[in-house]
């Protein structure tokens, strides 16, 4: 009998829309997006936000904690394009914590939440002995951006630097000096909100970049059923991810392609598009083609891309 | 410095809206009643249900499990009187979980949604040593039912009888015969959808009773400004109630009142209701006046009702 750590989270990803039925007409797009869409327009989307997992108390604030959380969300509706209304927020406390503790975990999510125009609006709370934030995030967008409409022809873009987090999260863990712009990455990503507001008729398909690149790249190409390339020379080449692999012995590339929770949106379009868009640096970093699966080109070779960035049960 | 387990779960939830800025004229009804509300008639509430607090793996199969969740946290839609459109899952599971028992957990979900017209649409799944989840329902409704409307003068109403499901819990949990209504209300609640949508433009107030009777009445008479007045002699006996305390030596009033989970609905109304609607019971168990405060009257005498349901922190 097969357990999750033998098919990995992508398994039971593939596997869970065969469990269920869809029956509800007031449905627009289901699993297997960023989010869920009504027929109104409205976005929801959830995740869940472990101590231990996905932030450290070690060197996550509270504050931080809250930040990240809410803005990792967040970032589920910039990949759609919709424009944030307000949070649910499920918090799970130990009983021993400190109410100050709390206020900051919910100041650093007021934070987030506010500089995009939306709210902390409702939620639960329940006791746990860790910390952990299960937070859902709605949104509106009449014409959300989809996963799926990528066409052979199409061009493929990333917003920023991938492997930034990565970077951040590494140094932060070591204590390496430096590293500010990866660090901010890490602890307080940018939900990429005007970014996919502003593309909205410019791109056949988007979705942000939460597990790394890799897996992310191979998602988009899936759910497009095209062949989707990236072009090693093209890969974005940050400074502080070129030096932090120079220093510790590790390869910037890898970084890039492999590095999760970077928060920038992933998505592709028939024509080009500007250097620039809502102040962020637009980057080409592949093709779509006829055919199927995601794979990497370099040196004027195809490998298949692996998908090796997060997966929570591998 | 206080902590959460010295002010408890209401003294929590008491102090989070002075942390929290309201900033989106999108959004209609906030925290504080059983849902969030926007202002297109959306509807969405969100609950957790972690193992060894919520639900034991001894006597719950996976399908109780996915089941019970699902339509405790679809009772608050009840709560609103609104109709359930979708759930997203939050899935918190141990690696070595087995595929089968997670598709049965789906199943239960997949169940009670069903049969109320809704649909399992999203959600996200991450590594956790025990079994968690983190479920939001969507629905619809135009005229939602609030904590906030009773009023002096108006009745209080309970559809069906309180204290069957913490029977039902002690009954498993020792492992005694019998109480099978009991039983099945602990582990298969019925949230009651087709009363909360056939109460609409009858009741002033309602709300789902998720953490006992004397919990969420005080809970009504807060958020509606009232004084609220339960009827000791019209505490709806059920016969199992009754056999149980009887047997096992405890009172059944104390059961009926701060037994939770069961997930029927506590309203007002300035008329006098049907003995039944939508094939349920309605039991008028007391009265609001002006003031405030929760009370019990017992033999023509007012005590406070204290709030002795289920506080996570204490």
């Amino acid at each position: 009998m097969s357990r999750l750590e033998d098919i990995g989270e992508q398994g039971f990803l593939d596997r869970l829309p065969k469990w269920l039925k869809t029956r509800n007409p007031r449905i627009k797009i289901r699993i297997g997006d960023d989010a869920l869409v009504l027929a109104d327009g409205t976005v929801v989307t959830s995740d869940s936000y472990v101590e231990g997992v996905h932030f450290s108390r070690l060197y996550f604030s509270p504050e931080d904690i809250g930040y990240k959380s809410a803005a990792a969300t967040l970032s589920d509706l910039a990949g759609m394009g919709a424009e944030p209304l307000c949070l649910l927020v499920n918090l799970f406390a130990p009983p021993r914590l400190e109410l100050s503790y709390l206020k900051s975990l919910y100041q650093g999510m007021e934070e987030v939440a506010g500089s995009l125009g939306a709210e902390i609006a409702g939620g639960d709370t329940v006791s746990s002995d860790r910390l952990i934030l299960s937070l859902t995030a709605l949104g509106r967008s009449e014409n959300p951006l989809l996963r799926c409409g990528a066409r052979p022809g199409d061009l493929l873009y990333y917003s920023g630097f991938p492997g930034l987090s990565a970077v951040g999260q590494q140094a932060l863990r070591k204590g390496v000096e430096g590293f500010g712009e990866s660090k901010a990455r890490h602890l307080r990503p940018q939900p990429r909100i005007a970014l996919g507001i502003a593309l909205q008729e410019k791109v056949s398909a988007c979705m942000d970049v939460s597990d790394g690149l890799s897996t992310d790249a191979c998602r988009l190409a899936k759910a497009s059923g095209v062949k989707l390339v990236v072009e090693h020379e093209r890969l974005p080449r940050h400074p502080e991810v070129l030096a932090f692999a120079e220093q510790h012995g590790g390869h910037w590339d890898l970084l890039a392609l492999n590095g999760g929770e970077d928060y920038e949106l992933l998505f592709t379009s028939s024509a080009g598009l500007p250097k620039e868009i809502a102040g962020l640096p637009l980057h080409r970093i592949g093709r779509i083609e006829g055919g199927e699966g995601a794979f990497l080109e370099i040196e004027g070779k195809l490998k298949p891309l692996e998908p090796r960035g997060w997966d929570h049960f591998k």
